[in-house]
């Protein structure tokens, strides 16, 4: 009996602390969420994102996702507010609905994964399904292709990225540090920005770009609560 | 003009080892994906399960988010198959919604944060919103908060811990060290799980739980794949 009341002591306690915690989080929080409070909601103006993971390899558990911190705080910096993050497996019908339902709904719309050259990536699949376009061989892609893997066989698995949707567009982006041009694009169709999953290629892709994202000017300076 | 050329030739060069890294990454993945495949999408009768993170701290990256890290794994572990992770707003009408749309399509929905004592947190009138129901002052919940916070008068902020949905349930899981009851329970309501966002206090409630999620006896063991 003293041990079950020490026991539940020693959790009141804890639930205190805790209580405490969330208390100052929340101070923390309230002051914050004026500032984005402006920005996401009672702005009409305001520049919204959603971001969409696509992985088997996430929802199963072997890979942490950390694309989409990496862009929640990039974002952020940049006064963009980030309304929604999803996080779904590698199947063209997923892919196309949701891209149909967010699209429409945000300024922008971010993927992450899902394009590299085997039968499992099928992002380019998906976006093409959800704005009812077809792929097509995208020339430019076709030759810078040719140019980093040495492949000229149409029928090698890595000409799968250069087969994009018939109204993509390629974005050039300019390595910060060096000023200098990046040598491969980042594929967008529509609002849709389809970044690679592999976390060293998204950040650089992103840094390279971040004008095409920019907010009103207004800046944010993030900090962690906890 | 030399310059470029070594620039691209390193370029070449690590786009290739990237391209290797997906290739290795990816046979892994398929080799995996026979046992996934099998539990989420050909097996009929397979435990399905959602995610959904609920936290403006989060979408505003001041905070990242570990706990769908956590559950995914050790949902995968006892063999359930998670299909969908979203992260939202601290808002009802968005919660509520999405809990509506979510809940009738997996087995388990499990939320994570926005049921502490402040204004901010609205998932317990959130989830009220999704299936009509009115919010009420649980009384066993009631007399655990005033156990807890030493509460008496029913206006303290606290008492937004009890106050959950009409049909809520409360789950008191085992602390798998001790094999001792924990003494705060899990509110559930429907197919729900409404776990707090603190991870420390989120692992605790499921490692307490986890034979309210387990699949069919079948279990993974996950590994890392980079």
């Amino acid at each position: 009996m003293l041990q079950a009341v020490s026991r539940l002591s020693r959790a009141a306690v804890r639930v205190r602390r805790v209580a405490a915690q969330v208390q100052v989080t929340t101070v923390t929080m309230a002051q914050n969420h004026q500032s984005c409070g402006a920005s996401c909601q009672q702005n009409g103006g305001a520049v919204t994102a959603a971001i969409l993971i696509i992985g088997d390899e996430i929802l199963k558990g072997h890979t942490v996702d950390t694309n989409s911190a990496f862009l929640l705080r990039a974002l952020r910096k940049l006064g963009v507010c980030v309304q929604r993050v999803t996080v779904i497996p590698d199947q063209q019908e997923v892919i196309s609905k949701e891209v149909a339902l967010l699209a429409p709904q945000y300024t922008h719309l971010l993927t992450s994964g899902g394009i590299g050259p085997t039968h499992d990536d099928v992002t380019f699949e998906g976006v093409a399904m959800a704005f009812e376009e077809e792929l097509h061989a995208h020339p430019e892609l076709t030759r810078l292709v040719e140019e980093f893997f040495g492949v000229v066989d149409r029928e090698n698995a890595a000409m799968k990225l250069a087969m994009v949707p018939r109204s993509a567009k390629l974005n050039y982006g300019t390595d910060p540090q060096t000023g200098q041009p990046l040598r491969y694009p980042l594929v967008s169709v529509r609002n849709v920005y389809i970044f690679p999953g592999i976390p060293s290629l998204l950040e650089r892709a992103f840094n390279g770009l971040e004008h095409l994202f920019a907010g009103s000017g207004t800046t944010f300076h993030t900090r962690e609560v906890r």
